[in-house]
């Protein structure tokens, strides 16, 4: 079994290590602006890089679960590829964020763009399995069919 | 393997469209009430949105893992129905939330039993394997035994 | 498949009761210094409380993330043993911070260290799956051969 999810995994532990990053980000955050918790709020600076990693935290579990739901029951190469893209999204949010409210759009909008198509595969993929599965019904076999008859 | 959980992989798609619905409705929110990040207060009206959602987004991580420990080592067809539940459980309680404080109550009861019966289920179904696999004892079949002595 | 994993299973099935136990604390805590929903801020009691709370459940899925991966990929029996370290440490967290910020350090850097060791394992089980998978080079039987050269 894990020799099949293998990139799935690989994605995840760079994943964790990106979320580890963003934490570390915040403990050096407070101690800059002299925020000891349990204060959450600060000067702006501060505000800006707290939420973002909060932001980050509160999406990771979205993320590693359409991730593997798109992985196993989709395609293991593509989730894994749209999984690096979202990572690399999620590190562009995190420093446009720190510098202003303004430049965690763009990369913001990126990674719930690369969150969609994961979603859509992992749709696509629980569907195709549960038709095969539930109604014994290959849809992808009967689409070729359909097409074959055109 | 896919086979075997794909009910649960089609109540977690479900899961994460729900939640993916309840961060555009903060969105929404934040425009009418012009509420900009990195705040997260503003109105009463969007502070409720925003906590419905936050309260939401915390206890998705922990359904997604009850709902899966107990379709694997207990259940698949009894978890995907209670996810099920649980789903349309956090759908009134978001709504309920966002019209008042008092409207949270009820749903937000509902999901937790809920999650305390998905809790029960995977406490039971590690408890069995674990007896299973560690101890080589059966407990189903042990007590299958002692009711038919008696 | 069941069988394989349930040791992680079970501890999984304790971080969740875990969790449980920190929500319960938290509702009692808003009862006690009168503190409602939406309402997140009061006494700084509370307030240490509500943190304490909201820290490990932020940190909830990466520790069920790092260790199902690290317990899939390198090792089953030092994963769940990390685990129960790591839900021991969040509850002498969970006591320190209610009761001094202070209180909460400690054992906050016990568990990020076990955290750390988690992600290790993970990572070093996934880059020896992937070389076996994607590049058929068996690193450890490589190691173990270069030191028998020796």
């Amino acid at each position: 079994m894990p020799d099949q999810v293998v990139a799935l995994g690989a994605v995840t532990v760079l994943g964790v290590l990106e979320q580890a990053y963003f934490s570390l980000q915040v403990i050096y955050a407070r101690r800059k602006y002299s925020v000891s918790p349990p204060a959450t709020a600060g000067p702006p600076e501060f505000d800006r890089i707290f939420r973002a990693q909060a932001n980050c935290s509160e999406y990771f579990p979205i993320f590693i679960t359409v991730l593997w739901t798109s992985g196993v029951f989709f395609s293991q190469g593509l989730s894994a590829v749209c999984g690096l893209l979202y990572l690399y999204g999620r590190l562009s949010y995190f420093r446009g964020y720190s510098e202003s409210a303004q430049g965690r759009l763009a990369p913001l909008y990126f990674c719930a763009q690369v969150l969609w198509v994961l979603i859509g595969f992992s749709s696509v993929g629980v569907l195709l399995t549960f038709c095969r599965v539930y109604l014994d019904v290959d849809l992808v076999q009967e689409l070729c069919s359909a097409l074959d008859l055109l």
